[in-house]
């Protein structure tokens, strides 16, 4: 991970890059209005030495925009701007995919499959993913198996997708019995996080980001974990230079845990801190009304507690997880997820999680802020204590 | 790749060993009879240093194999047999897709997938593949993408697969409109050719896999050229040893380039001589009466005219490449193939290869044994020319 300056300066309108050294490296812009430099970005992730030898550059090549009505509405028109400057202008597609977890499926793939196959896309087409993490992880997921793969460029425009979906290569479609278990690894060409977009963004779908965030401060350490707690206030307002901050912080985070594991088999698992059970809860839900950031938010909550259960953690680690979450207007108890979700309904979904090995079930917990540790073989009535305890309504 | 004995001596029983130094290497176990080592192939492979450090090796995991009922009902036993030396026996599961081309589709992986989370496979679990390509590609291409990928071995029970499908990686599924167009790169974990199989195959069936160990010598040079030329009868009525020789061969050939083009982005590409054409054939025909091998037979034949047409190649080699072929009882014209196909039927199918490179048709052609070449920009007369000369019955 290298992290370099953009534009210049340190002014809320700079822009931020973030190397992230997988094996095909790319680069993570982060700033206010960076939308607008799509062309000149995409120029520059096509002439790296990731590009094909004698081919054309990424400016030459057609593109394919996934998106949904909702986004598009808003920032098509800034992305097509964005790209616009370039001559001469690529062959530009745009296929919508709906709006919606629900929509994540193998179906909108092959759609999307036949779209590509309709307008003759070759393994040079680049896929523009313009979107939160369903239309990055949709359309990385074809992008990873179109003819066996072709290049995308994520443009995540939600807070929880700059934080986390767009970085790192993961992408997936759920299964009805399960979230992300049909997928792939491929990496992006490059990452476009604009915190401009931020601004449009709903309540609820801007706060499940901080929960992503909070997460991503709890794995880091105290440094990030403090600005976090510091900040709560200026992040729940969008003020973009503390959001450019929050973002390219996460960024730096992610990048740093993922070039030491970029197929997700060591240290990566840190990132699924509050996720099994946050998966679990999801699928409880029947991953109807419950947002991912509020299931890994009360997730969190549950992994504290079970942590301190444990003897792993201190009950002043769960209360500061809680106090940091709850000041960013996240939920952190089951009662306050709709649904009223109770343990036993949880429980059984925790079996299907990907992080189980030889049959046995993982937890990521927190022993401290930068202090993470992956741990089986945890007495199943811990597991429940922990669950029942967040049903209730005794938040200290 | 190093190649190297295996249980010793040169005899017809005696099992040869090619290692394949892709970025995760896996060794190719050749031989008859060598099904029933199944167990010691993958414990060794488990044992790799490609086994996930701390983790159980091969012989601990869950296997689900997956196979087809025609070839179960051949080899099912034998492959159990193979496995049921391990102690501890292996939480083991065992999956039939469809016979045939029509069921490598993005349905049949769907199925395949519930079949893994019913079972509650976790990413430790390996996929086996016992069967053809149709069999490989499917299996594989579920092991690339179920939970981001579990480790796959592949048994081909095919000569076809054997020399071809299941070493290198390339997993897929078709589209209605194209083959191959939804896939991955997977390297299996190992690959175990046992050619006593090959006895059971119809005569169609096992000719198939004469036309891409035909394509391979002529990729090869002239040495393999020669030997195949040599050996036609003794193919013929499948003997042994000249089969484990053949085989080994024609995996040496693909080992190498492999390794120098994991991707398919540049020498890999030799391995699809003759397959642009035969590719345009099959989806003309709509994937329902012509094999693949006869397919690429016929397109190999019009690749050598195309080759001879644009003066790349003297007349003698599309001579020498049609006896080949016609001596191992293979067609080298579109009449002699089911469904009398016309070179305008042909020509639509050619724009969908995925070879196709900023919207140009791309051509891989010989100019001689071992001298392989891909040509771009080459005039659609030439091509029809190639397809028409194909059409009749002019055979030299």
């Amino acid at each position: 991970m290298r992290c370099g300056g953009g534009r210049g300066g340190s002014g809320a309108g700079s822009v931020a890059v973030v190397r992230v050294n997988t094996t095909v490296p790319y680069d993570v812009h982060v700033g206010p209005g960076v939308l607008g430099e799509a062309g000149r970005i995409l120029s520059a992730a096509g002439a790296s030495p990731a590009n094909r030898a004698g081919r054309s550059s990424g400016a030459g090549r057609s593109h394919v925009i996934v998106t949904n009505p909702t986004v598009a509405a808003h920032w098509l028109d800034g992305l097509e701007a964005g790209l616009g400057g370039q001559r001469p202008l690529p062959d530009r597609h745009t296929a919508k995919i709906g709006d919606g977890e629900r929509y994540k499926t193998l179906e909108t793939a092959s759609c999307l499959y036949d779209f590509l196959i309709d307008r003759r896309c070759s393994r040079d087409t680049v896929i523009l993913s313009l979107g939160g993490g369903v239309v990055s992880d949709v359309a990385g997921f074809v992008a990873a198996t179109y003819m066996r793969g072709v290049p995308v460029v994520h443009f995540p425009t939600t807070l929880l997708a700059q934080v986390d979906a767009s970085v790192g290569g993961k992408v997936a479609v759920d299964h009805p019995r399960g979230k992300n278990l049909i997928g792939a690894f491929h990496q992006p060409r490059a990452v476009v996080c604009d915190v401009a977009v931020l601004a449009t963004l709903t309540e609820d779908v801007f706060r499940e980001g901080l929960a992503e965030a909070a997460k991503t401060a709890l794995i880091s350490g105290e440094d990030m974990l403090t600005q976090m707690e510091t900040n709560t206030s200026s992040l729940a307002r969008r003020d973009p230079a503390a959001l450019r901050e929050l973002v390219t912080a996460c960024v730096r985070v992610k990048a740093g845990l993922v070039e030491q594991d970029e197929h997700d088999t060591g240290p990566r698992m840190a990132l699924n801190l509050g996720h099994t059970f946050g998966h679990a809860i999801e699928a409880a839900d029947g991953f109807e009304t419950v947002r991912h950031g509020a299931a890994v938010s009360v997730g969190m909550c549950v992994a504290a507690r079970l942590a301190e259960l444990c003897a792993a953690a201190p009950p002043a680690l769960t209360l500061r997880t809680e106090r940091l979450l709850s000041g960013l207007g996240l939920p952190v108890r089951l009662s306050q997820l709709p649904g009223a979700l109770r343990a036993s309904d949880i429980t059984p979904h925790l079996r299907q999680d990907k992080k189980r090995l030889d049959g046995k079930q993982r937890y990521v917990l927190a022993r401290g802020p930068g202090d993470i540790t992956v741990a089986s073989g945890i007495a199943e009535n811990l597991v429940h204590a922990a669950l029942t305890w967040a049903e209730g309504d005794d938040r200290r």
